[in-house]
Order: C-alpha cells, then structure tokens, then sequence
C-alpha cells in the first residue's frame, strides 16, 4: 500500500512534468523530436540530480518505465496539442502538480538515506525545481523560479509542514504526502492568482539617478 | 583490435569536438585560455555526463591523454584559424563527426553496463549531444540541437540501426560502428545541405491574431 | 592545525560566494528566496560538481554547516545591502576571494585522491569557477569567466605556483596555500584594474568586410 502510494506519486509526476516540457518546448515551435527531448529533460532532470547527490543508482537507468510514460506523455500532448488553445494555464496547471508530487518525493528518498530535515527538504526543493529550470534554460528562456511567482518558497513551506505532519501528528503517511502536495499546488497557484509577491530588492544606485 | 577500434573513435571523437568547441569560442572572440575552456567542456562534456548517470569513474579523471589531446587541437586550431576563413563549414563537419563517433561510444558503455537498448540509446544521444549544449549554454547562444537541423534524430536513428546490425547482421563489430557512424554523419549532413527539417507546432492563440 | 587551516579556507570560501550570489541576485532585484537559492548555487556549485566527479559524498550533504553559513550569509547580506551602494565593487571583492579559496581546496581533495597534477589544477579551476558559473547562467548573464577579464587563468596559475612550491619549496603547507590564494586574488585584481587581457581572435570574414 506504501509501496503503491509513493509508486503513483512518482507515476503522476512523471506524466506532469513531462506535460509541462511538451507544452513549453511546442509553444517555442520544436520539431517532434525536440518536444521529446525537453520533455524528457524537464520529467527526469530534478530526480536524476538529486540522485547524483545522494550517490544512489539513477532512477530511470534501470526502469523502462519512465521513458515509456514520458514518451506516451509526449505523444499525447502533441496531438491534444491540436485542440489546445491556451497554453499558459496548461501548462502553469502541470508544472503545479509535478512541483508538488517531485517535492515529496525528493523529500521521502533523503529521508530513507538518513539525512538531517534541512538537507531533506532542500533536496525536495531541488527535485521539485530543477527539472522546470534545466527546461527553461534549453528553451532560452529566464527560468520560471526567478520570475515574479512564488514558486520555490511552496515547496519549502510544503516540506516543512510535511516534516511536522510526519513527526508530531497522528495522520497516515499517505494523507501527509497527499495534504502536503495539494499545499504546495494550492500555494503556488494563489500566489500566481492573487499575484502575491515578496518585496525585491532595488538598486540603489539607479534609484539615485531616477 | 576490438580494444584500438574503440580508443580510436574516442581519440576522433574527442579531437572533432574539441576542434567544434574551440571554433564556436574563437567565433566568439575568446581569448585563448577560454576557447581551451569550451575546447576542454565540449570535448568531455557528453561522457562526463554518461559517467555520472553510470556511476563509473570519470573518463578524463584517471586518463591524462584526453586532456593532452586536447590541449594539443585547441593550439592546432588556434594557429590553423589565422589560415582559415570559412568557420561554418569547419564547425558543421566536426560537430557532426563528434556527435557521431560519441553517440555509438555511449551506446557501448550502455551495453557493457547491461542496460536496455533503450536507455543504451538515450545514453548515447547523451553522449552525443551534451557536449555541444553545454558548449552553446556558456557561449550563450541557443543551443544548435533546438536549431532548425535534424541532430538528435540523427542520433537516434544511428543508434537503433547499430542495434539491429549489432543483433540481426553477420557483420564485424568494427564494420557496424564505422557503418552507423558515418549514417550519423550523412544524415545530418544531408539534413542541413538540403534542410530537412520535421514540421513544428504553431501557436494557435498566435495564429488566430495573424 | 593542518586541519583548521582547512576548515577555515572552506568556511571563507563559503561565505565569500555566499555574498558574491547574494549581491548578483539582489541587482537583478530577486526576491529573498530567489536571493537564498541564488546564493546557494554559487556557494556550494563548483564544490558539488567536483565531488561528483571524484564520485565523493557530497560535501553539503551530510554537513549542516554549509547550509547554515550559507543562510547567515545571505541574510546579513540582504540587511547590509541597504547600506551599501556600489555592488560592483563588493560582487567583485568577494568574487575573487571565493575563487582563490575553491581554487585551493579543489586541488587539495585531488591530490588526496591520488590524481595527476594537470588533473589536480583542472579539478582546481572547476571548483572555483563553476559556481559562479551556475549563477551567471541562472541570472541569465553571459559568464562572468568569458566576459574580458583574466578569471581561469588566475586559477590555473595560481595552482601551478602551488604544486611548484608544494615541492620544491621549505614553505609549511599553510603558508603555501594564503600564498596562492593571495596570489590568485592579486591576479584577478591586478587584471581588472589594468585591464590586463589576452589578444582576442577575430572573425576574418567579418575583418574582410569592414
């Protein structure tokens, strides 16, 4: 049942990401072929680093499943493509859900390695995050993280609150997992919604000369 | 003989890409020490990455020839480049005898690791590619492979015909991989002499405007 | 003794491209998260990669203080920042700082695994350059190590000077290793305020047209 639940979280968040690279690589007018590759980059990218990192085989190395989902994924989203008007909310709705379902997951693999909460849930936001940046990058585009949107900061609040789920209260694990990655989908699109924002920092210097 | 065979394609390779790195940085008006940088990155790129997803050694950690290799064509370059006024068609042909030599190279460690002649091709499309856009990422252009020419395709179909020669042929090991090198190399010299290209996606929302 | 020499190099060079990524992410006005990530990457980026090439732990991995020190960092320098008006100056200061001190750390944990000089050097330049590097990428900024300045070359000489005095000189180890790392340091400045730089490579069709 555990085994099922952390199974179909890495199964969905596969699929969401590998949506999110499709979307994003066929509105900057890739050939068939590219559109594979960015989805592929964007699905795996997060979770072959934070496998790097902790020194553990890399996931879709040895498991055809990954590449068949993402390559069916792909497939899918081309010719749904067709029907598809509006690329933004698809696309913003994918890239949610992946950001979620990759954070907990990142989050649970250092657990099991036995790593300190803070190493955890920076390693959940890198599996989370780094599959959309590597995307953004290819595509030549500023990456979506550093743009307006809060975006890393739901999955910092997600793993947080999934640590204290998971330690002071009576819930299931699988409850904790499932609550924690509707948060973080619930964070950032209220953030997006709402266009909450943290204060930035301006430069003095041009603030002078303004 | 088996053993010569695949350290000369890795010396070419490693040769063809070092060259293509240090004309795309000479083109950039680098100075030398950074095209012996991007010479360095474009040359032991690619397999550095396969290493990685592998979890062998590093191939150039261990091996002081690749550096020497390297170092020795980046200064052949540079002197050969006051002679030399066609960057293009330089860059062009030892892009794509790198991206070839490297791809059947990574498909290889991918079988000698026992893994599936899926993920061996994904590996060598790696293997191929990375080298170049890590190349174009530093030179901040967009990288080539998302360019109009068919490049990872070329990868992909090298690689499957290695595997059904490899599998189905009488032919020699040896003859297999000059063979699907030299597929790799034509397919994408014919793809950009005759601009071959897979049709791409258009924006719908941006077509209804137009 | 040996050790804290060490430990303390590592400490510094933690906090000076802590400031470095901090300060780079507050002129391209981030949020205080952007700015934490930012200042993450640069920190602990070149270190990252070298240990995955040595196929090492991770050095954050296991080791909160990284971490900690990191977000110190970032927050003192997000407050000061206030104070302070001429980024540049700062962002270069400790730009160097960090470099020299990676540079030296780099080389040392290859020598301790048993690597060829060139080698050592080569892992040396990594270490110190790559994470600002990551961040000049994710900023979307043309690498700081391929705009006009004299940068890897500050590192390749200062670790020649370190291998050459590590064997042919009296000099304690600690002495040897402020020596280069001031020496880096001296360089990277002496090239900016002089504007000391290679000869650059023209383009020969574009000289023939002007």
């Amino acid at each position: 049942m555990e085994h099922n639940i952390n199974f179909l979280i890495e199964f969905l968040g596969t699929i969401a990401f590998a949506m999110s690279g499709s979307f994003a690589a066929m509105q900057k007018r890739l050939d068939p072929f590219g559109v594979l590759i960015i989805a592929f980059v964007t699905s795996v990218g997060g979770g072959t680093v934070r496998d790097l990192l902790l020194d553990v085989p890399v996931f879709w190395m040895h498991d055809m499943w990954s590449c068949f989902v993402i390559f069916i994924t792909c497939v899918i989203s081309m010719i749904f493509k067709s029907i598809e008007h509006n690329f933004k909310v698809t696309l913003f709705i994918f890239d949610s859900f992946g950001l979620g379902l990759f954070t907990i997951i990142g989050i649970q693999k250092g657990l099991t390695a036995g790593l300190n909460p803070t190493i955890c849930i920076t390693l959940g936001t890198i599996t989370g995050c780094f599959g959309g940046i590597i995307r953004d990058i290819l595509l030549n585009k500023i990456p979506l993280i550093f743009r307006k949107e809060i975006y890393a900061t739901a999955c910092i609040i997600g793993g947080t609150i999934f640590f204290l789920m998971d330690k002071y209260s009576d819930f299931s694990l699988a409850f904790t997992q499932i609550f924690t990655i509707l948060l973080i989908v619930v964070i950032r699109t209220l953030a997006v919604k709402y266009q909450w924002q943290f204060p930035k920092f301006y430069d003095n210097a041009n603030k002078h000369l303004g």
